[in-house]
């Protein structure tokens, strides 16, 4: 059982259920030869702090005493582990030598006899350089095998590995065969090549191909990835769980992981490192201690490597900057940097899991920040949803590191008055100057000295966004200054938040007959809406976007047919919600599917009538398929949220 | 006395001699409150390895019980620190809380009077937001008052601070005044609001005008710099020295630093953290403990954060890839990012101290890559010293991550047949194929998605020099294979590099008369050139780049006058010299101003007679400048280097 506990891109802080415990993903699993523990299992989780490892029962099943011991002890007794345990099938050992001399059956047997918690079936190993056709056939058997294994898992979880080489079609067919399976986990397989020869930008295809194809509420492993370097960008298109054997095949040859790259001893200068491990050795002491004892330290040192990348990935995607720290990552080689650009191939499906808001400024990392979703988000939705407050554009140049700026507001003020919609232009394309202070134009830093790529792409999307809208564009210096249009600023933007928010047809049903707006003293900020004496909206003043009232609540279901913005509960749950305790997956019978995450939905019983109002969590496809875990954070109709 | 070891981009590691033991730079000076020591100086130098610390002498001269002490047993018995004392002079106070009551006089001989080793004129602190006028007065009296501290300094070192707000000529100017008076160290005073406001691209001009105008040959010390988000940034400007108060002051409100930002304790999601100082803790634990101590954990993780980029940098600056390093960091905030890319207005000083050829690849990390000045150096080095073989040429758009690929042989051959020069389009611009085995292009890396910023430039810089070098140009593929024309690729190429290398007069006289190549046999590559039978030249695998013979010295010096390539020294290095001793600055009577680090050079006596041949370490101006230091790293005329 799998649920999400936080979100940011594609990443997921996971909770994992299993026969051994939560796992809290995104997780790494060492990989432990069970014939030579360069550290103990209890050092790993001990000291380490790994929950779970991966160790290959192709190994055991061929070495009688480790056979004997694992049959008649369990796996868990005989590393002395007591996290999760997943084993290996020796597929792997097929592509590296070749051809194995077992079955699927006996290896899934095996694995069960042992007390694997999540057992791998034998599938093929699909290598970069196959054919399509080779491949494809393959990917027949595999999947025979894992229809197999499901039938005969038991209660052990099983993994089912996506292959498919470097084709993204076979891929994602493959995964939503899997996706239909009963499976528990998603790995996704014969990748290590790629990462091998540094071939990141295939990777980025392989990964993205198969999620799409996959199950949401299983947790996908990227096997073979282990390396802190990719932790960041793996996280981000959504894995939740990696291994490493590298930790200890390095330390055998005197290599040390570092987040830029792996060094060898040999040609490092220094070794300045203050890890655990290494703390208070030299380069020199190091060189000159036992190779054993050598070894010893440095599967220790590149494993604190990787427990404090995962960490800080972790912390990343809690607080919502996981695209920060992968594009700084991708900056330690041309091929991860290839990766980072290739999502650019992706943003349509990344952006129907990409949260609506975030706390926090967005940090510009360079040009290749524009491959973020939010930046095709923002266009598409001013593109289907800004209506012009005046035909007549004025183009604001900024040159502020921001898109907006106050101190526009007297200049916006002019422009207006003659008639004119204030529009600037900026590195998310034209925002007109009712939208300054929404996510994500208020809450971005970009820098001043703007890189050809993202100026040209702003001046394009800009002119053409103008020449749809607007019926005249002049630069903003040209206005005179003698217009005596009126114009009411604050309902303007009142209105136009609401329909990039919500879209037009809410909006009319929003805003109807007499309007009040509640004006921040302080901030001059709007705090409430107020239509014919009904409080409808709230706007928060972190995000500047809106919260929905029960009152307004009431007049989208009324305006607009189901299931917009509806998230409907079966009538178990309804008498829970409408006290204000949050909708769970498992209750909702419906959703609208063009909700974002943390998007204000409506919860509604059977009949459509409204029972609360909230944030969705999760989006459609992923409320369906998860069992567990909170779809809606429902608000008390009485007070705001913050 | 100062001496630079290893040097990339304008970063030097250096040697800095004390009264109070060599320091090696760069180096970070934690600032000890005399009143409160967070930190024990003892601490800071056994437990952290710093060997320089700053305190206050200001302080200690308004604190009678501090002053007595420490002009009674001196400054390093009263802070039990047996390392360099560098002291403050109370400019920045006057900064914090206005004017001071105290004479520069009175300063300077407090100083001296409690052994401090590295003194501070009461220099005037220039605000970012004072007037033209009054910047340029305040700093006349900052000059004054340095020399005045020069005249009494005794065996004191002293600290003559550049001033000048953010007026760039004003920093230029009074750099250069500084520049010729007898002081120790050149900080570069009143950064810290530039910094505290984000103001990085501000702080890139005000450093580099600085630098313009300093003597290379005293360590640069950015007064107020210690995050360590900046001190990649900041060292490959070639700052040497840097100071932090911030470990500390930080610690007591309970912030956090690391390499990506300053964090609150109260806002972190998690600690996750296994430097020394947090190893073993958890965000709760610290935030239970005593704030006593919790302050002392802080102010230790920081300085932990500190002593690891430090170290950090180091290492990429002996592996020369500091500009990788620093690109990397600034993407940690935008205004970083600014600074990043503001680099490219310094692009041509920069090239100056650029070494010719480094080890390892380059690595392109985005668009801002393109600020370095090697970039600028190739194009400049082909208009002016390329000629080419044909007078057409054939243009080939390589779709791999490197600018040229062996793949493309077969087609430069075909083109060449029909008598074009096959040229590469290249993210350094155009290639012409004898030239893609030289340092930078086949050490390179680039990823295949090339941004729009690169490609045009790219574009752009070929036509224009297509256009001046070549009578017509096609597309390679428009090129028949039917031509028959004659040549000879190696020695194309030979000449080539040396005309890329050495320039085309030295060239002419290197290929005299009948040429012939020694050829790999195992990698096909050019290693020798024989002239007339005389062994000239050696390529070097590694960057594609020749070793001068003594043989090929005489030529040049009997073809090219004086100073080209010329390191002259005196009668007294004369003997060593010729018998392949390193020569040192000291010796060195004149020196091509044109060439660059680790270019081939000739040395020669008082009348231009040829004694060794060597690579130059450092750039003319340098030479003049230091005292100490190798100029040329000598290669004993019999055998080449590798």
């Amino acid at each position: 059982m799998f649920e999400i506990v936080k979100r940011d891109g594609l990443a997921r802080i996971g909770k994992f259920e299993t026969r051994s415990g939560v796992l809290e993903t995104p997780a790494l699993l060492p990989v432990v030869n069970p014939k030579i523990c360069t550290v103990t299992p209890k050092e790993l989780y001990e000291e380490f702090g790994f929950k779970a490892l991966i160790t290959n029962s192709y190994i055991i099943k061929n070495t009688p005493d480790l056979k004997a011991k694992a049959q008649e002890v369990g796996l868990h007794k005989m590393l002395d582990f007591p996290g999760v345990i997943m084993t290996d099938s020796g597929t792997f050992q097929s592509h590296m030598y070749g051809e194995v001399e077992v079955t699927n059956e006996e290896m899934v047997e095996f694995q069960k006899s042992i007390g694997t918690d999540i057992g791998t079936v034998l599938d093929i190993f699909t290598e970069p350089y196959w054919t399509k056709e080779q491949t494809a056939e393959s990917i027949e058997v595999t999947l025979e095998r894992t229809q197999k294994a499901c039938d005969m898992k038991g209660d052990m979880m099983i993994n089912g590995v996506v292959q498919g080489s470097v084709y993204p079609d076979l891929r994602e067919d493959c995964a939503r065969k899997m996706a239909v399976m009963d499976v528990d986990v998603h790995p996704i397989g014969g990748v290590v090549p790629l990462m091998e020869q540094y071939r990141y930008l295939e990777l980025v295809d392989v990964v993205m191909s198969s999620k799409k194809g996959l199950n949401p509420n299983r947790p996908v492993h990227l096997f073979g990835a282990g390396h802190p370097m990719v932790l960041a960008l793996a996280t981000l298109m959504g894995c939740d769980l990696f291994d490493s054997a590298s930790y200890a095949k390095f330390a055998r040859d005197d290599r040390m992981m570092f987040i830029d790259g792996t060094y060898r001893l040999q040609d490092m200068q220094s070794l300045d490192c203050n890890c655990p491990a290494c703390r208070g050795l030299t380069l020199e002491s190091l060189r000159k201690m036992g190779s054993k004892e050598r070894m010893k330290v440095i599967a220790r040192h590149n494993l604190y490597q990787i427990t404090d990348e995962l960490a800080l990935v972790k912390r990343y995607v809690k607080e919502g900057r996981l695209w920060e720290l992968a594009e700084m990552r991708c900056r330690a080689h041309p091929a991860m940097l290839d990766a980072l650009r290739r999502l650019e191939e992706h943003q349509e499906f990344m952006e129907r899991y990409d949260p609506i808001s975030r706390d926090g400024a967005m940090f510009y990392t360079g040009s290749e920040t524009r491959c973020r979703p939010v930046f095709r988000r923002y266009m598409s939705r001013i593109w289907d949803r800004y209506v012009p407050e005046m035909s007549k554009a004025a183009l604001f140049y900024d040159e502020g590191s921001k898109p907006y700026s106050r101190a526009l507001a007297a200049d916006f003020d002019r422009v207006r008055r003659s008639g004119y919609t204030p529009v600037v232009v900026s590195p998310f394309g034209p925002v007109p100057a009712e939208l300054d202070e929404l996510y994500p134009i208020a809450q971005s830093l970009f820098p001043v000295i703007e890189d050809i790529e993202t100026m040209l792409e702003a001046e394009s999307s800009t002119v053409e966004f103008l020449e749809h809208k607007f019926s005249e564009v002049v630069k903003s210096q040209d206005v005179s200054d003698d217009g005596d249009q009126e114009y009411d600023a604050d309902l303007i933007r009142a209105k136009a938040v609401s329909r990039y928010q919500f879209g037009i047809e809410a909006t009319d049903a929003l805003f109807k007959g007499k309007i009040e707006l509640v004006v921040s003293r302080k901030t001059g900020k709007i705090r409430n809406v107020i239509s014919d004496g009904e409080h409808v909206l709230s706007m928060r003043a972190g995000d500047g976007l809106y919260t929905l009232r029960k009152e307004g609540a009431d007049r989208i279901v009324s305006a607009v047919p189901s299931p917009f913005m509806r998230v409907k509960v079966n009538d178990d749950a309804v008498p829970f919600v409408s006290e204000g305790r949050n909708a769970f997956c498992q209750f909702v019978t419906e959703c609208d599917e063009g909700l974002k995450p943390m998007d204000e939905v409506i919860v509604t019983d059977k009949d459509d009538k409204v029972i609360a109002t909230g944030r969705i969590m999760l989006v459609a496809d992923e409320i369906r398929s998860f069992k567990k875990g909170i779809a809606v954070k429902v608000r008390s109709g009485s007070g705001d949220e913050a």
